[in-house]
């Protein structure tokens, strides 16, 4: 860990706009704190309000549920080799329920898809008229 | 398209080894034809056999059902931007019952994650002790 | 094909610095034709000279043989996507004796490592001692 | 190193599934240890044993010899920035023969490839006639 | 081309929502056509709209200029390897000022990141005190 | 940190290929010192020079002004995650007058831009006909 690229915007010393951002934060989570990710971005209120307000509606339950969602936030964290990313979209999977055992599945697709990626890359099959749009 | 960088391997040129392996594949998905990705892995018959056993095991139901399991591979496929794989996979889930609302959701949820990938690449904020495992 | 995005710098309209990278490129290779990469880099006459330097002495016969260098050369290719680079380098490959069970056999480590590196990333091993440089 | 996002799964503590392919990692690499990378997989017995199989015959001796195998699974590790395998395979690398000289080949070629990879991408040259396959 | 995974969405069948969006970007932009991306995105109307609010938001006048942020959206997109992006956001560059000289600039800058960002990540060095925050 | 995987090569030791570069960077720099990414590279000096006369002249102030073409650096190793290169180029775009205003906004088009690569990517509209070259 060799450090933010910014200064962490703690409670304490934020404006009010950031402090709206971070007590939705708080209240939508039901939790008392606020991870390191929206301190970095506290330094552009408006990265912080919007990017916070885009998770929260893309999160939420819809046509598929948070679960889901956040296993595919989680392999597409590991996909792209973000370590921080991989930490917190894990321990938010498991706060909803994701199992040892389903976070092994969830790898094990990540794995053979980033796999099969390449050998289509490499070999480029041409794409089946079966899996064309209609 | 600019044609596969080997050639396809048809059905009726194929020796037994491939043979078997195209069988198994139609057999498993109640089809009467293989898609080109499995034709260009042919000119390695061990190839083809391990990377089609693997698939079968990861894609089968276990503790995550087959469609989750496929959505993850779209979102695998659209972050890495492999074009065959986005279009087998799409094709897949929407055999497996997805909906366009789902898809859009899935989407969603990839766009968002590429996004603050970079955002906590770019910024490093330290992962928070809360996400680290036990 | 949607085209290229700056037109193709063709011999006869190349200037005389533009003319003498194609010239090197041809008797480099022993060819009477210059491929479309350089054609699009030409619109920068420095940035031309300059790669061409770079990748005539990074191919070139060294600690690797060139045939193991071009190799490489797809394998990243492959793993990045780059369509015009996989059909390129594995052309050259192939002009080098790179035979199709090479090619495979380039493949599916390709694949290989490209699953385990997110199996990796995604559930965090810790870097075993004896890895570490001494 | 923040930790695992599952525990190691250390070979005392392994049932028989796991053990069986541990023994059979020690005894093909004719060594008395295991790497992290198997003790994470461990948590998933079929994704543990599916893997190391895959990894047992994709780096056998074939059409290319294993150091070969080990210096492109570098380079694609490099390519994705997989510090794991970065890591890993280099030592693997060198413990079959890698000179220092030929690590630094490989990487010059690595680094050459991801430039001119962007640089094709960016400007889209046409792929010529003359590398498309027959 | 293989055709959208999803129809494109033209303004005369769009509902009320999404044809909402779509004159926002014509009088934003001063154009009497909206491009296929926000057509693909309708499908979603959330998503199309908050997609596009943050367009708008992201890439306005602030500290940088449009410009700048164009071209660094040009510079992300063929690192990608994103077609449609790299059509679409160099066409944008063109439109708002850029010149093929600035092109083939951003186009060497992308290639040297890309280079050394592998040579890094394959050789490991440790970030410099000099460079770390204070 | 796991340290560099060949060791530094510091000035004291290094012959008079590297000490010629290692010279040009400080004196084109204004600096008393050289940051670790060279003194990796100094293993295979026809790297290390072609590496840094490569950076040298694409970084020069040209179309682009530098510190422009610093922040594209940036814009790329945060999409690539590379930790060096984040940490390194960030500090260079400081250095040359970049403010933290200025830094979020590379991180807010960066964010966008690889959101917007994969939808694009997984939705895959058509390229308009209004974005292609003439």
């Amino acid at each position: 860990m060799d450090g933010p690229v910014v200064p962490l915007v703690e409670y304490e010393v934020a404006n009010d706009e950031v402090r709206a951002v971070y007590d939705d934060i708080m209240q939508t989570r039901g939790t008392d704190w606020v991870n390191n990710f929206w301190k970095v971005l506290a330094h552009d209120p408006a990265l912080l309000k919007r990017t916070w307000q885009s998770v929260r509606e893309v999160m939420a339950p819809g046509a598929l549920d948070p679960l889901v969602k956040e296993m595919i936030y989680v392999a597409v964290s590991a996909t792209n080799g973000c370590t921080y990313c991989t930490y917190s979209h894990t321990a938010s999977a498991r706060a909803k329920g994701m199992s040892d055992a389903q976070l092994m599945e969830v790898m094990a697709v990540v794995g053979m898809a980033n796999e099969t990626n390449r050998l289509a890359n490499g070999l480029r099959p041409p794409v089946d008229e079966a899996f064309l749009p209609a």
